[in-house]
């Protein structure tokens, strides 16, 4: 199966699932979510990121154990991607790269939301010049915030404003975007293309992982 | 529906559908396949490509005002791809980019097989430093001579070489590799994972396709 790590601590199994719940609908494989431990608010600054790190890599390395085929870090910054990479003999997305190289297939210059001030350096990284600008919507600092109305609206208007800057395609650097199904609202109220990361990392991870399952028809 | 380029020219109607087929059954999306005219050997060179690319360009522009929503220039070397996409409003995609964008998400080595001298250029500059080794199966210079035991042999060989210089992914950089099936032949025999160029341009343009027709239940 599908290894999926969430870069928080949580003991709802609704919360700890919804990534792979996505994937799982969306794509039709095996996905096994895990939470890093003792870390409740997951990543938000530099010293978190510094502490969580070395929590993924001990993760990763104990899914691979338990028979993982695929690993997935599920956070649009890609924590600890280098380090997991080098500790694994599986493959590792990102959802951040995931998504990145999933725009620029498009061709096409990339809007980018999250819920951040800056990008995450390996979205930015990647883009280079095929990011137009990155945005995040006004009033919004975490994901809860979009659910309501307002947060709706603001994030509607962020992407508006992306396309009106020349953006053809917007990109999610925020995986809770993806949850409360921020996509699906932009592409109906504003008919533009949106890459989400969860989608795109679920989009590479099963491509892989239904590659190790030819010769078994149950995923 | 997608348009698919074929960059040559034939009369049969199996020949040139052979991509589009790989996608429709593999992505459930609607493709119409053209080829340009009077280049029956395609491209070979560096003068049948600059002869080719103005019909590339001329052919995906007909393709938009007939209706296609995304265009698909289905040629491991993405000729034209950048005139292509400065003359229409749509998404272009082009295998070989597909493939070396599919590719660098999964974060591993990758060993590129086709059947030119060298990689395409798009495809050697996407992977950068990720790129192992490039390599021609021994005495194959048409995708024909793979269907013999022979070559099937030495499409092997030449898979598992890459494999012991490090490679932990094989890309192909030749679309004729995707419609013989070779794919499954190494996955099989080799357990590695393969990156076919068809497939991975079928990924990108069926995920953007899929996306213009999110209110309409028959794509």
């Amino acid at each position: 199966m599908i290894g999926l790590i969430r870069v928080f601590t949580t003991d709802s199994m609704d919360v700890l699932e919804q990534h792979g719940r996505v994937i799982i609908e969306k794509y039709g494989v095996h996905v096994m979510s895990r939470s890093i431990p003792d870390q409740p608010l997951g990543i938000y600054d530099d010293v978190t990121e510094e502490i969580a790190n070395p929590k993924i890599v001990e993760l990763g390395k104990s899914m691979e154990r338990d028979g993982c085929k695929v690993l997935v870090i599920s956070c649009a910054a890609d924590p600890a991607i280098d380090a997991l990479r080098q500790s694994v003999s599986i493959p590792v997305i990102g959802a951040g790269s995931a998504a990145s190289y999933s725009a620029l297939a498009t061709g096409l210059p990339v809007g980018v939301m999250g819920i951040t001030e800056e990008a995450p350096a390996v979205v930015s990284g990647l883009l280079g010049s095929r990011l137009v600008k990155y945005l995040r919507p006004e009033g919004v600092t975490n994901t809860t915030d979009i659910l309501t109305p307002s947060g709706r609206e603001k994030a509607i208007e962020a992407a508006q404003s992306l396309i009106d800057q020349g953006a053809k395609v917007i990109q999610f650097a925020c995986t809770g975007f993806s949850t409360i199904g921020l996509a699906d609202v932009l592409r109906n109220e504003l008919r533009i293309s949106v890459i989400d990361p969860v989608e795109a990392e679920g989009l590479y991870a099963s491509s892989l992982y239904l590659q190790t399952v030819t010769d078994n028809p149950i995923h």
